[in-house]
């Protein structure tokens, strides 16, 4: 099967978003390094506009459309970043930002939404009913649909993290992004497959929403259903677009405890001094836990976001 | 009344721990900056060794002693930041450090101290108590003892964090800088001044812990005497060498609620995704809060540290 997101939109993404988007800096730590016995590099997309790696793909998404689209706005679903990500894309362009947002996302999400001048729209935490809220507004406002992630425009803006991160970095061994639906793996994978491709690249999961995981072992996509995990980007589980394209190009998925995922966030917090959400503590925790092997290896992380409520630490 | 520390023993520090401690950087945030119509530049110490600027006058100071008063070891008292950054110092020089820390510090604090190496001896929060564990562990083992800021070596080292910040960002109005024993504020008075004469300094203070600004007043030291404050690092009062500094080159100290400086803390954390400490967060919750009038001027702000303990958040 061949991918369907080539290098080269990656690349007119990365031109794309250039003016909109942070180039986000790549950190080491020290006494990581020393405890892994590797060396470890974060891109550190906690610190991306809107707090996640998810304003890459909203913004190439939302720059993609031609005027006439763009007129009616742009809509969406999702439990958090992906959210708040689309309606300051949508800001920038000056068009309307219509979302559709679970009722149980975390408080601290819906206020980024409203703070960026997104219109949002409440759900039950329930496949169905995202659907057919979302299928609402879409009707009544005309507005383009832009999935949170099966999508090749959302794809292919978040490979740009990985393609700033090979070109500050080169010669990685391997390459770690956390896996939900699959955007941010998919798009990494296309970038470091093509780029630079003696560099494996590696998901990781929550063991608590391991489908990504039961997908890659089965040959096919096996949803999660309401999986339970701190790490609240991650529990949707890959979509067409994004399965195919993991399958070809992503070495394997590792699985990662609640446990593990909490204490890899309090580590970073402690010992980098800046704020990592659960999320992207999952990557950061298959490392410390030595269920990968890395030793000796040059590992490229991507720290995908920092949007946290402070009200509702884990520990 | 003369300053007793020259631009010179500023410039010396810096060469003599440049191999040591690391150049932080100088971030901004542009919601911050649309919020009180200024430019702000943060130099981030959160991101320095031992997490907190301190290490830079530790540092200073233990690669000044000779090599016989080296083999002794060095000791101290403090309430934290300087303990650990003293600690990690001494092992870089490969000799001992002796602490003495009040029972009631934060633990994270503590740990930081015996992580580096540090041997730790508990005292009673009280001032006596303090000075007579200290009088006997320098009698027992011939240790040099570093004051935690009333120190000309502590003091010109400080002042390298606000050397570095004007050689990255020139014409700055002002430079803010918390205050508690003064080392940090003098040495970065002492910097300010010489190499950027029309740049203002100002002192941060809790409101609760307010002794700088008193002993301003009344052009004589003033001490607080058992201060409430969530800014730990600041309850300590002024010092003979750097009170005399402070009221020659600093235009003023501003005070700041506990309110202030609690939502300066958790501003930070969630727009700018770093961990400052509430010591820290006092100069922020200066700017925040109005009380200083920067409209459309350069601000440099030094976020002093960045150790917190993540078991007892003030939200």
């Amino acid at each position: 099967m061949t991918a369907r997101i080539s290098l080269a939109e990656v690349q007119a993404a990365a031109a794309r978003i250039r003016q909109y988007a942070h180039r986000t800096p790549v950190w080491t730590c020290n006494s990581l390094d020393v405890q892994v016995g590797a060396q470890v590099f974060f891109k550190c997309e906690n610190f991306q506009k809107a707090g996640a790696f998810k304003f890459r793909g909203a913004c190439n998404a939302v720059f993609s459309l031609d005027d006439d689209e763009a007129a009616s706005g742009v809509a969406t679903h999702s439990s958090g970043n992906h959210a708040g990500a689309l309606a300051l894309a949508a800001r920038l362009r000056g068009i309307q930002a219509h979302v559709v947002i679970p009722r149980t996302a975390p408080p601290v999400k819906m206020a980024a939404v409203k703070a960026y001048g997104g219109i949002i729209t409440t759900c039950e935490p329930t496949l169905k009913s995202r659907e057919s809220t979302l299928k609402d507004v879409v009707a009544k406002t005309g507005a383009s649909f832009i999935h949170p992630f099966n999508d090749a425009r959302i794809i292919a803006g978040q490979g740009t993290a990985a393609m700033e991160l090979l070109d500050e970095v080169p010669e990685l061994d391997l390459v770690l992004a956390p896996v939900g639906g699959g955007g941010l793996l998919s798009g990494t994978a296309v970038a470091v497959s093509e780029l630079s491709p003696e560099t494996k690249v590696f998901g990781a999961e929550p063991a608590n929403a391991d489908d990504a995981y039961r997908s890659m072992k089965a040959g096919r996509i096996i949803p999660s259903e309401d999986p339970r995990t701190i790490a609240d980007g991650l529990r949707t589980s890959l979509g067409s677009l994004t399965f195919p394209i993991i399958q070809e190009r992503v070495e394997n998925i590792v699985l990662v405890s609640e446990e593990a995922i909490i204490s890899a966030m309090r580590y970073v917090w402690e010992r980098m001094k800046i704020i990592i959400e659960p999320s992207a503590a999952v990557a950061v925790g298959a490392v410390l836990n030595g269920d990968l092997d890395i030793s000796g290896k040059r590992v490229g992380i991507i720290l995908s976001g920092g949007n946290v409520d402070l009200e509702r630490l884990p520990w």
